[in-house]
């Protein structure tokens, strides 16, 4: 029986023999920086994960996995720079470290390069077709997913529904479709292969709330950032929309003011001390935890109905597990 | 018979009804925004001339004509932010319309969302991968020849060899592809469909370097803007690489002087006359004009091995024809 970090590590070399040698190094080495920043792999793992459920010889899922790097690397590229963010994994953003133009023409180069990957892989055409198909659709999907993003910086009216909507097409459906890529490359039937899809968007789903409840009760010695960055941005998350929802109407208006106006950076400890403090009157923490499992169950349940090995199952119930308890 | 201008008005339509309908809005406005902004749809007719040389129905290739033009467009987007560039058509760019993270995003999704449309193409499994193999190799190429366009504006020692590639990836390949995947679509022979590549190749090349000749030889009258636009940006053209080649030491020197720095507004006309005169005394246009037509005739040679009927073949000819002499 393999591991989650046996995989990890399998695709960290395939990536290193993988990168971009061809000319111009001003194109392809910004990708090549990104792609060497680190991070957990966790995508092109799950994708070899799905594979491994159907079948053993799981180098042959590496290219596949690959394109889905690529693409995540991608989308961390241009939405740095929609973000303006300086930083990513502690190391200066492709579009600070060389420019933004740089940043822009090498994403797309990448979001090329994934294709690329994914149309040189040694399988029947029907196969790649579908495969290239069910990528296609998730990159529309994360794209329409970062917009909503942006828009939702914008308004005062979003909905619970219209957020878990968001977070799903930014966050969740790269996931789903890694299982899913990977089941199909080894064969299995439409119906395994859609039962995986779902179980990775609903873990995805969760993941996402887990973060947002880490951002705002989170330990910062464990998960190595301060707590309140989310409150401090103003952002519109499952916490925050679900304390307008519940809240009396006094403490909605206190709530909805301190999201009005940027956050002062000598007001900062004590609009995340107060908010947190209206959270946890609301009990959004349980209330947030409470989905966050449900989500879990329903993830639990699609994999139930997966058509593969239990003991190859119970790894990804594990991995499912260890995501939430962030111990990955 | 059909006529080029009977294409481009199908397309036309087609397009019309094919835009982009689905939310967020915000998404995908800025793209049918610049898809409406005209232009000729010459990549896209193209490809439906490369299909119609094999076969009748042209309206079959009209959902990859349209992946070649919104592949284009999204092209067009991103260059426009890079070259910070105020106007499109006379039309505000898309990021200056909107803002810039809404052209870089929109770009994204178009990108996708050309795949798509090939993706979903009603053709054998095995056609499709091949129409997507090529197509995602010429993105990848457009993508080096715009990095290869920014990296020569700081640099002083460019050759001839280099522009020729650049202008190829840049602008060649797509018109290349374009002729080839109509063809393949239509069930020509890879032979054939490699012939027209090479004539698109060629012609793409010939068109580059009637573009450097207009804008400095050009009549402002017939073309809509002022010659001298390229001298007054220090661009790197064929002209001007051709005429530091041949010039005299004085003369490179004084090319080299009047290139090394930003051309300030009121010393314009008097640069953009001296230039022009260095090249009319180096006889740049005829050099230039020369290739050109040598670009033009190692065209016409694959198009006339291409196995069509030659009353077909005579259209691509005069479209040739009728491009180099700017009637279209």
């Amino acid at each position: 029986m393999q591991t989650l970090h046996h995989f990890q590590t399998q695709f960290e070399h395939h990536l290193k023999d993988h990168l971009f040698h061809q000319p111009p190094a001003e194109l392809y080495a910004p990708a090549n920086y990104i792609l060497q920043l680190g991070g957990k792999r966790l995508r092109p793992a799950m994708l070899m994960l799905g594979y491994y459920l159907f079948r053993e010889d799981v180098e042959k899922s590496l290219p596949a996995a690959l394109a889905i790097e690529v693409f995540h690397n991608f989308t961390l590229v241009h939405d740095d720079i929609m973000d303006a963010a300086p930083l990513r994994r502690g190391h200066p953003t492709v579009h600070q470290k060389y420019n933004t133009n740089t940043g822009i023409l090498s994403g797309d180069v990448m979001l090329a390069q994934a294709y690329n990957c994914l149309l040189q892989l040694e399988a029947t055409d029907a196969l790649v077709r579908s495969l290239t198909t069910i990528f296609t659709q998730t990159a529309i999907e994360v794209c329409q997913g970062q917009q909503l993003d942006m828009n939702f910086e914008n308004r005062q009216d979003v909905t619970i529904e219209e957020y878990l909507k968001m977070i799903e097409l930014k966050t969740s459906v790269l996931v789903a479709a890694a299982l899913k890529m990977g089941a199909l490359l080894a064969g299995a039937t439409p119906t395994d292969a859609q039962h995986l899809y779902e179980f990775g968007r609903h873990l995805g789903l969760a993941f996402q709330l887990q973060d947002d409840l880490l951002d705002t009760f989170g330990d910062a010695g464990k998960f190595g950032k301060k707590a309140g960055g989310d409150i401090c941005q103003n952002k519109k998350t499952y916490l925050y929309l679900k304390a307008l929802e519940i809240a009396d109407p006094g403490l909605k208006k206190e709530l909805e003011n301190w999201y009005i106006s940027p956050t002062h950076t000598n007001a900062a400890d004590e609009k995340i001390r107060r908010i947190t403090q209206i959270f946890q009157k609301l009990h959004i923490g349980e209330i947030t935890e409470n989905l966050k499992e449900k989500y879990q169950r329903q993830a639990i349940v699609h994999l139930d109905k997966v058509s593969a090995p239990t003991d190859k199952k119970k790894m990804l119930e594990n991995f499912a597990t260890l995501l939430m308890n962030r111990e990955l």
